[in-house]
C-alpha cells in the first residue's frame, strides 16, 4: 500500500512539473508571438507597449522557473531519478539544468544586466551611426564586466569563456574550439587566398541590373514547398532582418527580405530559415510544451540551415533543377542564363568587410576573429579600448582586408552590444557540423544528388528529421554529431568540402 | 514624521497597484495579439496549441487580478479612499469593481464555465451545421443553469438578468430596458410595415453582377485615412469574421473582408471596425495599462462603431462626396452611378432571417426577440427546448418572416454558445445611444454636414475623442449618455433619426 501511494507521488510530482513547464512554454510562445509580430506587422507607434508587453511576460516565465516551488519539487524528482523511465528523466534532467542555470544568477543581477544590454543595445545604434566606437566603450565595457561576473556565478572549469560558451553551445569548450578553430583558420586562409589569385573568375557582370521583388518571393515559396515546408503550419512574411521562429511545434514562421540590386539573397536567406523552420518543425509531438522541444545548441541549429542553404541550395545538381524555374519566374529577366552560370555567380567568392555578407570560404574566418577577440577580453586578456586594433589587425591577417572604420568593423555585430559574449562560435560550428554529418547523409542516401537534380529533397528531409530533429534536447550537441558521424566535432568534412568545392570552381 | 511615512505607504501602495495592473493588462494584450493572430495570419495547424496558449496566458491574468495579494492591498486603498486624488480614487475604484466581479466567482465554478462553453461552443457548431436543435439542447440547458448560478453568485436588484447584463452594460436594468425597448418594437415594427408597403422601392439591379475585392480594400483604408485612423498606431487586415481589438493604446487593429457578390459591406464593414478602432485609440495616455484603458460598456462601444458606419457612412451627404472616389476605385465597374443610387442601395430595407444581415430599420428587432427569450429563459419563464417555437413566433410578429428551419433561425448566433447571455442588448443601446449623442453632435457642430460632403471628419472625431472616448471606464455608460444629450438613454431620438431618414427614402 506504501508502495503504490508513492507511485502515485512521482506520477503527481511529474505532472504537475509538466503543467509547469507546460505554462512557462505558452509564456514563451506568447513571447515569440509578441516579437514575430514586432519585426512583421506592428503598426510603428506599438513599439514602446510592446516592450514593456514583452518584459513582463519575459519576467512571469523567469518568476516560474526560478520559484521555490520549481526548485523543490525538482529535488525530488531528482531523489527519485533512478525510478523513472528514460523519457521522463531526462525531460527531469534538463528541466534540473534550467532550472539551476538560471536560479544561479541572482535578480538584482539579472535586472542589471538586463538593463545594460537594453541601453547598451541603443548606445551601440547610436555609435555604428556615427562611426564612434568610443561612445560605446563605457557600456561595451559594462557589459563586459556584467559577463565576467556572470560566468562566475555560474561557475566553468578551464577558461571562464566556457561558462557564457554554454549558453549556446553546451558540451562544447573554448580548449575544443581552439583545437578546431586551429587548422580551420590556417586552411581557409590558404584557400581564399588561391581563390583571390586565381585566373578562373566567374563572369558576373549579368548580374548587374534591376531585379524585380514579387518574383523572387514567389520563387522562394516555391522552393520551400519543394523541400517540404509545411506551409499549414508554418509561414512565411517579411522582415527587415530575416529570422525563424516557433509559436509552437505546428506554427513555425520564417521571415525573408527582397533585394532589388541582387535575385539569389531572397532565396538564400528564404532557404536557411528555412533550415531552421525545418528543425523546429520537427521535434517529437509528444516534447511539445516541454524543454526538450527546442534545438540542441544554437550550432546544431545553425547546421539545419546550412545544409540546406549551402549544402544544398548553392549546389550545381540543385541550379540544374531550378534555372528554368527561376528564370519563368523572372520573366522580364535575362534569359540565356546557365545553371553553371548561376552556380559560379552564388559561390563567388571575394573578402570583404561584412560578416552577414561573407561567402563561404570567408565566413569562419570572421567568426574566428570575433571568437579570439571576445574570449581574450573576457579572460582579461585584452581591454574593451584594444577591440578596434586587434579587429583591424586581424582582417588584415586572415583576410587581407583593410577596414576603413569601426563602423563596418567591430561595431558591425549587434551580439555584443546585446551582452552576447559566446554566441559567435555557433555559427562556425553550424557549418562544420553540417559538413560533417553531410558526409553520412550521402553514405546512407546514395541517390541524394540524383533526387536534388530532381527537386526531390524528402529523403534529405527524412534523415534530418531521423537523425537530427526528433532528438530536441535530448542530445547534446556533440553526440548527435558523433552518432551522426562516427567523430568527435571536427574542422576536416568542413575543409575537405570547401576544398573539394572551390578547387574545380576556380580550378585550383 | 508618522504622518509622512503613512503618506508614503499610500503611494507605494498605488504604485504597486499600478505594477499589478499593469502586468494584469501586458498579459491582456498578449492574449488580444494571441487571438488576432489567430483570425488573420497563424496557419491552421498552429489552432491546438494556441488554444492552450491562451488558456495559460488568461488563467495567468485571473489568478493575478483575484489574488489574495490584490483583494488585500486594494482593501488597505479602500480604507483611505478619502486621502485618494480624484484620478486615483476613480482608478482604485474600479479596480475593487473589478476584483469584486471576478473573485465572488469559486474557482471550480469558472472552470466549469469555460469547460461547458468550450464544449457548448462545438456542439453548436455541429447542430447548426445539422440545423438540429435538440442536439445543443444539453449543452444550452448546462450553459442557462451556469448562467443562473452566476447571477447568483453576483446578486442582484430585481431581475436576475441584471446580474448578467452588468457583464456588457454596467448601469442598465432590464426594467430599464423594457422601457425603452417597449417603444422600440412597437414604432420600428409599423416602419418596417410601411416601408414593405411603400411603392417606392429603390432600384438595385446594377448590383447584380461580380466585383472585384482589391478595390474594395483599397477604397476602406482610403476612408479610414479620411475619417482619422492612424495607420501608425494601428492597421487593418482580412478575417473570416471581421473585428476590432486594441494590443495597446497606439496599436489597434481592424480586420475586415471583401465579398464578389456587392461592393459596400467591406466598407461599411470597415467603417464600423473603424469607430470601434477610434474609440480604442481616444483613451488617455495615462490611463494605458490600466483598467480605465477600455470602452465604459458594450453599448457604447457600438455607438462608436455605429455613429460612424450608420449615421456618416448610409449618409447621402457622404456618398456625395465619396461616390466618384468609390467609382475610381471600381474602374471596371459601372460608370453612371449617382450619390443618389448608392444612398438609396445601401439603405434598401428587407425583413430578413439573419441579424448580421439585418438593416438599420429591422436591426433592432432581432436584438429585442432574443432579448426577450434570453431574459424569460434566464428568470425561469421559458425552457430552453421552447426557443425555437418562441423565435419562430416573434419572428413572425415583429418582422412578418417565416423562420423555415433552426440554423437561420435560434441557431444562428454564437453568443448563448458561449454562455454569453446579456450581450444582445448592447447591440441595440449602440444604436440608441449614437442617435442621442449625435443630437448634442449636430448642435455643437453646425458645421458638421458640410464637412462631411467635403469628406472631413476632424469635427466629428475631436468631439467623439473629447465627450467619450477620453473618459474610458471613468464614467459608465449612462452617465456618458446623459452628459452628452441631457437626458437618459432613450429610444426616442433614434425612432425620430430613423422614421426622418426612411420617411424620406420611401416616400412614407
Amino acid at each position: 500500500m506504501y508502495k503504490f501511494k508513492e507511485e502515485n507521488l512521482l506520477e503527481t510530482e511529474l505532472f504537475n512539473l509538466r503543467e509547469k513547464l507546460g505554462e512557462i512554454s505558452d509564456l514563451d510562445s506568447s513571447l515569440a508571438l509578441l516579437s514575430w509580430d514586432q519585426q512583421t506587422y506592428m503598426p510603428p507607434k506599438g513599439a514602446a507597449a510592446r516592450g514593456r508587453q514583452r518584459a513582463t511576460i519575459s519576467a512571469l516565465a523567469h518568476r516560474m522557473l526560478t520559484s521555490a516551488e520549481m526548485g523543490e519539487r525538482l529535488q525530488r524528482l531528482h531523489e527519485r531519478r533512478d525510478e523513472l523511465s528514460d523519457g521522463d528523466r531526462v525531460l527531469v534532467d534538463v528541466a534540473i539544468y534550467d532550472y539551476k542555470r538560471t536560479a544561479c544568477l541572482p535578480e538584482d543581477f539579472v535586472e542589471k544586466l538586463a538593463m545594460a544590454q537594453s541601453s547598451g543595445y541603443e548606445a551601440w545604434v547610436a555609435s555604428r551611426k556615427d562611426n564612434d566606437f568610443s561612445s560605446f566603450l563605457p557600456y561595451l565595457e559594462k557589459l563586459i564586466d556584467l559577463a565576467k561576473r556572470k560566468a562566475e556565478y555560474h561557475g566553468y572549469e578551464g577558461s571562464s569563456y566556457n561558462a557564457l560558451l554554454e549558453d549556446f553551445e553546451r558540451g562544447m569548450t573554448a580548449e575544443q574550439l581552439d583545437s578546431i578553430f586551429g587548422e580551420l583558420s590556417l586552411r581557409q586562409s590558404k584557400l581564399v587566398e588561391k581563390i583571390t589569385a586565381s585566373s578562373n573568375q566567374p563572369d558576373i557582370t549579368w548580374l548587374d541590373r534591376k531585379w524585380p521583388e514579387q518574383p523572387q518571393l514567389d520563387f522562394t515559396l516555391l522552393v520551400l514547398r519543394d523541400m517540404g515546408f509545411d506551409f499549414e503550419a508554418g509561414r512565411q512574411d517579411l522582415a527587415a532582418h530575416p529570422f525563424t521562429t516557433s509559436i509552437s511545434l505546428h506554427d513555425i514562421r520564417l521571415t525573408t527580405r527582397t533585394s532589388r540590386d541582387e535575385p539569389f539573397s531572397c532565396l538564400t536567406g528564404s532557404i536557411h530559415e528555412g533550415g531552421h523552420g525545418f528543425y523546429e518543425q520537427g521535434f517529437k509531438e509528444s516534447d511539445t510544451r516541454t524543454p526538450l522541444a527546442k534545438g540542441a545548441s544554437f550550432g546544431i541549429h545553425e547546421s539545419q540551415s546550412r545544409t540546406w542553404e549551402n549544402i544544398i541550395g548553392r549546389s550545381l545538381p540543385f541550379w540544374r533543377y531550378y534555372t528554368p524555374l527561376f528564370l519563368k519566374h523572372l520573366d522580364d529577366g535575362p534569359a540565356k542564363i546557365s545553371a553553371d552560370q548561376i552556380f559560379r555567380a552564388i559561390n563567388h567568392v571575394r573578402p570583404s568587410l561584412i560578416r552577414v555578407e561573407a561567402d563561404e570560404c570567408t565566413y569562419n574566418l570572421h567568426i574566428i576573429l570575433r571568437y579570439e577577440i571576445e574570449r581574450a577580453v573576457l579572460e582579461g586578456k585584452m581591454a574593451a579600448r584594444e577591440i578596434p586594433e586587434a579587429w583591424n589587425a586581424r582582417m588584415k591577417e586572415l583576410l587581407d582586408i583593410e577596414v576603413p572604420d569601426d563602423a563596418s568593423g567591430c561595431l558591425q555585430d549587434i551580439h555584443w552590444s546585446m551582452g552576447m559574449f559566446g554566441y559567435f562560435p555557433s555559427y562556425a560550428l553550424g557549418n562544420l557540423y553540417a559538413a560533417q554529418m553531410f558526409k553520412q547523409i550521402e553514405k546512407d542516401l546514395p541517390n541524394l544528388w540524383t533526387e536534388v537534380e530532381a527537386g526531390q529533397f524528402n529523403g534529405l528531409l527524412g534523415w534530418l528529421r531521423r537523425n537530427v530533429h526528433v532528438h530536441g534536447r535530448r542530445k547534446l550537441a556533440p553526440q548527435i554529431v558523433y552518432d551522426n558521424s562516427g567523430s568527435e566535432p571536427s574542422s576536416k568534412p568542413y575543409l575537405q568540402y570547401l576544398e573539394a568545392k572551390y578547387s574545380k570552381l576556380y580550378s585550383l
